[in-house]
């Protein structure tokens, strides 16, 4: 019945202007963690030059999962970042070599099948050490340079937790001419300083962005109403947009403002947390009648939850991905086992009604967010800008137990 | 303080034998699966044939994660399998092909590096349906055969839930005068005919087998239990053997005789289940404790997962696996970390103690596991070999909701 | 240090405004449901006609856990709902009857030590079934007539849903010239016609309501962030009165609007959700810091819970209760107990930290509240006034599965 | 349909021997401390002398309820008990005036129903600190002297964890010539010296017991565990003996060898463990199909608990306990409620199947029972004789820290 979608490489626009569903990929450093290639805490993109294999492997499944994107892997890639946090890099590893690296490995395997090819910018060291909007958006331009002489396929601002950042790296991918998606990792309450969703949709769509919404932070729950503010943001604006989100791949009802990096599960203890490849069915459906036509996902997100976008919006989208080859649609690959009660959980209804055991009774099912016991002078500091405040907040914090 | 090891290649007794620990590599058929590439279900591993690549890298990250062996990716791959489950595969991928495309993968890697390469057999339809002694040996022969062909350095007989086909594969394996290993997919209670753990143990050793354990179905503290019993069935016999285990990554407190299989959850919500690299390390430790030299994992074993087994044993092995290079040991890649809450993550005692939370409220903690209200009379019958009954089976479930 | 208090009878405003700490009492129809008195369901109080010893027994426990006030049993003791639900009940047992032995088994009791009795009015079927102001208020004061007739200290009307009808309510018991109290069942989205907890404050001290709060329907978090609400509502209008709060003795984090009814555990399943005494003592302290000055509960609490609000705030008030003679604080019972591990529970921080397991690993930690499947068009049918809307609502109902 | 039972008078054995079930009664010193009257770590039933009518209140609710049999409130009553921990009890009040009040009290209520009156005995100081037969004889036969003089109708031997002191308590019982049934507080590991349950059931019923089984420190699949076991003992010694069961009211299925004891939540965290009726009636059915036919209740036991034993066991029976008047049979009270969804949990399937959540996100379903990291030399010294190791287990316990 559904049989496999070949058609004329057209941009991001034209895709989503025509009607059509776009499917992100999901979280590079998080996924390449486990196999070994980032490491946690500096998160940086290094393995784009030492280990090119690696990133080109998991390119190709999330292309094989129904991927219609790959990010070049340049989270974390500014110059500043890999300066502040990347000593364990070998010298010669500059970040200009990590942004061509990661453009040519993204284009390479593009070509693969029928995919874009997205350049990303995510917040930097530099705002929050309160460098000015120059020296800021100078960042941003240095990546710049690398994606235009590597001709992707249009601009991506994700993860920022200001919008003001957010509008002046919007700024500079405007400057290119391609069109720019621009995501935050914030929740219904809003940024860093309090600017509540709808309001930054509409700064970052009169900054020039085509396409908004959010990543990572929270999970698909939250992620969901999130960008429904958004949604509401820009209709009271009169403003159009598209609207994306690509959320965690973890469970986290009880996250606080500043989302899963305070759950003190965060980030070696979130196994219990992962999702299942239905709660991602049921997301994406979510997502679709919301009206989110880029629907992706974050850390936590590996192939498999891809596919699992794929295969919920088949029927509208009227294909499946290459990789359901090797998946029958809710577990229908188990009609054939052996054992009589295995072969019953062949079908949707099993699957969408599972509440699934975490096989840890001595475990909590919620965890409170670290952070809370701070003095409210410490968490208002370290709401505005971290870096700065970072000597003020040793000093208070030697002062408390925490 | 620690170097990285190299050694000349020596066989997995002389290891052994010199008093090295010996570890394991991970779970392919359930990495695979979620990287796009094995289909749930049929669990074969035609992709040795139709994408090298992605069993290539997933070999190689085992190995930068501190994999001293690497099993060719041959599970379910005799002939007898492939046929009867394999329909979707093309024709001309037979399961000579597999089988050499396996060995050809797994011999390439291990180069880059200081492993070894195990060929390895598992249980096979023919025995479950009743085929005789002559006929399920000539199955395994035809694997050995290219096992032989292709010169690898020992052989494993693995997830065997009957002792009297493990034996028949030990006896098959031991044809080519390599060194074999054997594990058993079984728990406590022992094996599907009621053959307790230790008598296992002895027989497989008196089959030929230099290292006996188990693999697969259970948790790390439940197989731990059960090499225990072998242990103590192997001393009380005056047999010597070295022991080896190669658990799930998933915690199943709650499972019954036939383990995973029967929970719920298995296989496609497994998620809330998988383990932490913290409770690897417990386990490493424990293994080491109880006399084991081959610790290695089995489904749901990501390559993070073998690297927290290499970093726990470190100080008795000396080196560290090249994949903690981008590892922090007990979660000090934090301590940079801008919040002091997250920086205050960076030690042994938060990790080795978190009750990490599920982020589930409305899901249990334990799951009762299937087929316990099947009758008495159809539970045996089962337990007996299962292709025979099924015939049977399906009349008496057919006359029977459950 | 501490002595037992004793002092002239004082009114409930004098007690207030001398700064007094006023402790309420526990849960009459729960408790007496367990011991076989109430029939849940009708929850109607006419064992206070066919039982008095066990009501009497009851008020005594109260009031030697620290009750300052106890309520009359006449809950539900409306002549129009012992009609409506009561036709289990000999017919001899009227209204006026169960009325009438509330008081003076309340009076009775409250001699035993230093209380106050109070004569309470909850909602009546009349209101929900559309009755005119006039016929609602005409019920509540057949119940004022008795209580004036035997003289109880002051009034409460409580568990009210709509304001409408605890506006009605109050304004008759004002008739008395004696000091009322008022509290509503509703959560911080107000009441069942969406008006705010601060305008139901307003309403009901505008109406003649000395003191205002909440009851039932929620547990103490809920409770609280609920008066709060009423507290800055009165503020805003500068208008003065005491607060009040009376919640429920189980965790409810996951109720709706409507409360614990619409809980699947509702009303016999809801034990693993009961507040430890520890959990009461936080309640008290929070209720008091809250500016709260009458403080007590409702269903689920038991002698033992109100005892943990008179010990938690036995500094401030200067005393225990009688029934502390029986009690060691914070545990301290148990330090001469033979097991050096049980002594060691014999402190506060063991008992403030302790988070107490359920023992049921099969069954998750929070429900979702029925109801939700509704079709919106009911939902608001119901928010209105329900007895009316049945007939509709089964009509709705009979064309859907829920 | 059913009717009110009525008949002459009968002895414990007569009704047993005509196939009767005999309904026993619920925990006193957990009702009590709940009420106020016992102080938990003593446990001591000086309330029959000091508020004689909340003992008789606890008593006539449990008749109500159904039980067939009340027992004493003489828990922890020998003289040496009282003495060793009453020291907060005036000095009038002298173990005898506590065993005689306890015997009037009973026996009034009893005349209210169909009940008998039993006198009980449970495990004593003496015994622990290691006095030789002669003396822990005296104590019991102290009791029995009352029991005697007030002519109760038999004798329970309770809550022993040595089946050597229940031997000495049965011949002490026996010398009365009245019936005697024997319940010690063990699992199915045995009692405190690792005599297994079978051999303990035939040791008493050697040294006079009619009636054997098990009581508290454990929930009631646990404590049917045990119960099997002496049958399968008594069984295989050829011996003839009623069988009991009286087990907690808290699921405990995370217990240890000693029971709730050791549970962290022991004993004022207990709350979420509380068993609801459901989970009663399925113990009550579970039980009389082991062929236990005098099936009651221990600690957390209430009297709607006890009701639910009555109203599961109706069918057998042919009557109804005077309390279910005032309840509906599975619920059936809620199908006059106005919410159509309240109404539909009037019905077996609904609460059969409930399983309740917690409303307790943060707390983990089971715990680890306290005592586990104690040496396991100090183990054994207490698991002899508590009271004497006493000293020498200060000495070990300062050395380390638990």
């Amino acid at each position: 019945l559904l049989t496999f979608f070949s058609c004329f490489l057209q941009g991001i626009l034209e895709r989503l202007d025509a009607g059509e569903i776009v499917i992100g990929d999901g979280g590079f450093v998080f996924a390449l963690e486990k196999r070994g290639y980032v490491k946690a805490g500096p998160w940086t993109p290094e393995a784009t030059v030492e280990h090119p294999e690696a990133v080109r492997q998991l390119h190709r499944e999330f292309l094989r999962a129904g991927s219609n994107v790959l990010q070049t892997f340049t989270f974390y890639a500014s110059e500043d970042k890999l300066e502040n946090r990347g000593n364990y890099v070998a010298e010669k590893i500059t970040g200009q070599k990590v942004n061509e690296a990661a453009c040519d490995i993204a284009k390479e395997v593009a070509k693969e099948g029928d995919a874009l090819v997205a350049g990303g910018v995510s917040q930097t060291p530099s705002y929050l050490s309160c460098k000015d909007k120059a020296e800021v958006k100078a960042v941003f331009r240095k990546q710049l340079e690398v994606f235009m002489r590597k001709d992707v396929d249009f601009l991506i601002a994700e993860y920022f937790e200001h919008v003001e950042e957010a509008v002046w790296a919007v700024e500079v991918l405007k400057e290119s001419g391609k069109p720019v998606a621009a995501t935050m990792c914030i929740g219904p309450e809003g940024d860093m300083h309090g600017v509540p969703p709808g309001q930054c949709a509409v700064q970052l769509v009169k900054a020039g962005a085509s396409i908004v919404g959010v990543n990572c932070h929270f999970d698909a729950d939250t992620c969901l109403k999130t960008v429904k503010l958004m949604k509401e943001g820009l209709e009271a604006a009169k403003l159009k947009a598209y609207l994306m989100s690509q959320p965690l791949a973890f469970h986290t009802p009880d996250c606080g403002k500043q989302g899963f990096i305070d759950l003190p599960e965060f980030p070696f203890g979130l196994e219990p947390r992962i999702v299942t490849r239905w709660d991602v069915q049921k997301y994406a459906r979510q997502a679709y009648d919301l009206g989110i036509r880029y629907i992706g996902g974050c850390c936590g997100f590996e192939p498999y939850h891809i596919r699992a976008i794929a295969e919920e919006l088949a029927p509208e989208r009227g294909f499946l991905p290459e990789a359901s080859e090797k998946h029958g649609s809710w577990g229908n690959s188990l009609s054939m086992h052996t054992k009589p009660w295995v072969r019953a959980r062949a079908r949707k209804e099993y699957w969408e009604n599972l509440k699934p055991a975490s096989g840890r009774p001595y475990c909590p099912s919620l965890s409170k967010p670290d952070g809370w016991g701070v003095t409210k002078g410490a968490r208002e500091l370290m709401q505005q800008k971290e870096a700065t405040t970072e000597q003020q907040l040793k000093e208070l914090f030697q002062k408390q137990k925490f």
